[in-house]
């Protein structure tokens, strides 16, 4: 095998056992070595081809993103035509649904603390503005102003992800899924009503 | 000294060094044995008045919940005759503030992990229903039903939540102080406009 397939491959088959520990035990139950000892390899390979263990984790991460801005673009694809509250909805139950689906995966996205002063790699801050792009999109013909409509998109990300993230780590005012699911729809419909009624806020 | 002043002191004490701490270097440099160092203390002693060292975070948690219900009762208290949209911003930029001046404390109160099964203390639990209680009173002629009120405020508890959590953890769509504040009343003011507009939303 040429060194360059095996790199791959062990690219591969790291995320794939990591992504089956946090889903079986949560972020905190990943360590390299272990790692390492299920992909057969030594834990220098392993650092070989992430850097080091947030590398691995970030590269994870970095495929739950892909597959929830997969998830939500599609979803958005369909409800195009659909009215702003409906589209906003479907959105943001999108988003309550895969945390609701994928807890562990969700969480380490949010969880997972970067050294500090180390950067976030570009492709990874790529998909995290695809999925604002979903928003802005949404939202396009209420906000003309665009540095004004990338505010709201991340104002109304925030406002969603918050209410899932209580629900997911059962925080203050966190609810179960029906609750979680009634919770967000109450919040998109305010929402929706605010930007009908507003037109172009800023 | 007696047993019970005894206790009391280390109670009091013990908080303030790990508060210290955390203020310092974050939940993670949190251990039994440096604060029973600190304390001059045996860890035993520790244990004996916390239980453990999640009852000493959960005590220290408490005083950040206490001090932010605290802070943000005043703020409401002093805005009680004005619009809905100007007390929901005032609660709401009471909390940003809060988190900005205190990220570390405040993060505390999010991101310890109880461990699996443990109950959370009933003070503790007081101190979440006071902050939420805030919100309800600011929303109580909007909307008359109790259940729909306390899912609303919720809702609108997590939505402010989210876009502060994401700011002080620096995350997805994640804002500095001044963006901060301007994604939150931006919020604030679509939600009280869909109020406004809505009535007895539900």
């Amino acid at each position: 095998m040429s060194e360059q397939s095996y790199r791959e491959r062990l690219h591969g088959r790291a995320i794939e056992i990591t992504r089956r520990i946090v889903e079986a035990e949560g972020l905190e139950a990943v360590q390299a070595r272990r790692i390492a000892r299920e992909a057969d390899c030594a834990v220098g390979s392993l650092y070989n081809v992430f850097g080091d263990i947030d590398g691995l984790i970030l590269a994870m991460n970095g495929e739950t993103l892909a597959a929830l801005g997969l998830a939500l673009g599609e979803a958005s694809a369909a409800c195009e035509q659909l009215p702003l509250e409906a589209r906003l909805r479907t959105l943001a139950l999108g988003y309550a649904r895969f945390a609701v689906d994928n807890p562990r995966l969700w969480q380490a996205v949010f969880h997972h603390r970067r050294p500090a002063g180390s950067a976030v790699p570009a492709d990874y801050l790529a998909l995290q503005a695809r999925l604002l792009a979903l928003i802005e999109a949404a939202i396009a013909d209420r906000i003309a102003d665009g540095e004004a409509r990338t505010r709201a998109a991340r104002a109304l990300f925030g406002a969603v992800h918050g209410i899932v993230a209580l629900a997911i780590d059962e925080r203050l005012g966190g609810a179960v899924a029906p609750e979680l699911e009634q919770q967000v729809s109450f919040l998109v419909a305010l929402i929706a009503r605010g930007l009908n009624v507003g037109g172009a806020a800023s």
